[in-house]
């Protein structure tokens, strides 16, 4: 095992009801002006921007709003959130919604901060400071609510790239699993598999010998197998949703993570096509991974027969073990597309003819050296062949 | 899933030489004048109390040694270390040790800020502040590290009692795997029992479809099954050192625990035992837990027959669940027993003519009503039968 430090000090409220606690929460971490940041028209149709104000007003806190998140936020709206926390003095951010508002969020309160340009921070510096953050998350996918994590795509040259740091770390998260029990069939499986690929994520090491974390990956991911068709089959199954929510956060604070190795090309992969096409990360996740998994597998095939044999049920084939961990994977795209995901680039919407264009931003964009790193280094040939594997 | 909430704010150090960092986190949460708590000889003779202490120095720290904290740990030495530390003027308490140091370090905290008697705390008062608490654990085992938890002894009476609170949650928690391999077997063994009974504590359950928290939890006891044995085999073996010490933090910190009712049964059926014989807590854990198992099986006999085949892999008996269940109860005992623990009263040092006296403390003892309630309610009647079956 790798030295590592771990630190995450996010307090989870977690349950039924438990938006009505926000004011009690942004009062207790300090803030007494409040930028509410949210997304589309649901927060406010569903009552809960209201009752999350309603908590608010009854421990006297002021606040401002700013909707309009779209999935896959981009840096527009941040810097209109930079400024009107400046011209309002506002001194919380608290984020009403999913990973995407919850990581925009995040970069208004590094920006605030900042006298330079926030996408310096997506460029490669360290954040060091930030407003406070508090969310009351509505989709379980991104664990941005108990992460250091922010992604971003610039709007000029649809750069699609991540921050990363301790200050930007909520201070609270509420979780109220019912929330999430409105959610359209198509968001609820691309989050569950945006979770999956956090821990497939983790779970391709170079690292020898991690079995606590390689155990506690398989746990999560037994249990989004368990879960995923539960809440697929009956939306309003309050137990399941508990289940993927608690899992999710878990998936991706790193618990799971620490002192190994992490892959991390599959989500490099698939932000170029969510970043060209705007669909949902986790459905480009859906077509990325088991083409990024076929064509890496041989790199540490044991690695794959592991988590196919403990994970998917597979019989270890003892004499032809790439065998097993290739029935794993498929297992895992045949899992996904039972959810509803698709699985190849027509499904998607993505198109062959903009390959070399999506290799081209992937490798070379911002700065990037002409390949990819992470379970094995990808050059511009090999993302090409990934992506043609997709079609 | 219950409502819940769930905090774990410690910042982890993890690894190789990482004590020499204690200086530098001590510095970063605030501490000037330090009190080392440790336990015996062994922390002086190894050179780890030189090597944190120089890292004292070298950020111009000043700090006192209070030593001699004893397996168990006694009040007595709490009301000298709350003493002394009023007397110098400490406002940082370092426990360089295992549970115990860690324990008898988190009451001194608490106590030198309460104008009462500590033991208050330990008698159902919520703590509510303390001095900050920073550790360097030399012991996989209790889980204190990472945990809001407090386990001391009055020694008039020799009542066990815990105490609870995030004012006495650590600060930071050096986890250095390499300096657990000095360990005699014996205690290394005793360890992993504890944290074993850790997460079935949190395995025996009330609460319905808690997916996420039954995996999680035999993540750990897989982990513990695997790394048991190799560390027992090779003591020098890190990798096994570094797995057994992260599933011990996260088998406590309740991540594994949350949204479900828990047992402490077991832990407070023990509890007397360590209290009157003085014999290590997790050896006294490996005698009791089957015993408890065997006799509240029947309350649910298919939680004991999941973790009996998704722990042991023990083939389900779909006709006779309860032959499973027991079939994983035993195996239990005898992986216990394969790493050098105890399995009766004897083996143990304790004695049949005591138990009278042992279930009049557990049940009566410091106001208690008759009986002690977790995953099913015992009297006096059940506990007498349960340290009968021990013997």
């Amino acid at each position: 095992m790798e030295n590592f430090t771990f630190y995450s000090p996010t307090f989870f409220v977690f349950g039924k009801e438990s938006e009505n606690q926000t004011g009690e929460y942004v009062k207790k971490f300090g803030g007494s002006k409040v930028l509410i940041h949210f997304g589309g028209s649901s927060a406010k149709k569903s009552g809960l921007l209201d009752r999350v104000e309603a908590s608010l007003k009854k421990e006297g806190i002021s606040f401002v709003e700013l909707g309009g998140v779209k999935p896959n936020p981009r840096s527009g709206l941040v810097y209109e959130g930079i400024e009107l926390c400046k011209k309002e003095k506002v001194d919380f951010i608290l984020a009403v919604g999913g990973g995407s508002t919850i990581d925009s969020a995040k970069a208004i309160a590094a920006g605030v901060l900042y006298d330079g340009d926030f996408w310096d921070f997506y460029s490669g510096k360290p954040i060091e400071k930030a407003l406070p953050i508090g969310t009351v998350l509505t989709i379980a996918a991104a664990g941005s609510e108990g992460s250091p994590d922010s992604v971003i795509t610039k709007e000029e040259g649809m750069f699609k790239r991540g921050a990363s740091g301790n200050a930007i770390r909520p201070k609270f998260s509420i979780l109220n699993p019912a929330l999430t029990q409105t959610l359209p069939p198509h968001q609820t499986a691309a989050g569950i598999t945006d979770i999956m690929a956090h821990l497939y994520e983790r779970y391709l090491t170079n690292t020898k010998e991690v079995e606590v974390t390689d155990r506690l990956i398989e746990a999560l991911l037994l249990t989004m197998k368990h879960e995923g068709p539960r809440v697929i089959a009956d939306p309003n199954n309050y137990e399941a949703r508990a289940n993927i929510m608690w899992a999710g956060m878990m998936a991706h604070n790193n618990s799971c993570g620490v002192g190994r190795s992490q892959d991390w090309n599959s989500h490099n992969i698939e932000h170029e096509l969510s970043a060209l096409y705007d669909c949902a990360h986790g459905a480009g996740l859906a077509v990325t991974m088991p083409a990024v998994f076929k064509y890496v597998m041989n790199h540490n095939v044991m690695r794959f027969a592991q988590v196919a044999t403990r994970v998917w049920g597979c019989q270890m084939d003892f004499e032809h073990p790439e065998v097993t961990a290739l029935e794993g994977i498929n297992a895992l795209q045949s899992f996904l597309v039972s959810l509803g995901m698709p699985k190849n680039f027509s499904e998607l919407g993505a198109k062959e003819e903009d390959i070399p264009k999506l290799v081209e931003v992937l490798c070379r964009g911002d700065g990037r050296p002409g390949s990819i790193t992470g379970f094995v280094t990808l050059n511009e040939d090999d993302c090409t062949k990934i992506y043609k594997m997709m079609v």
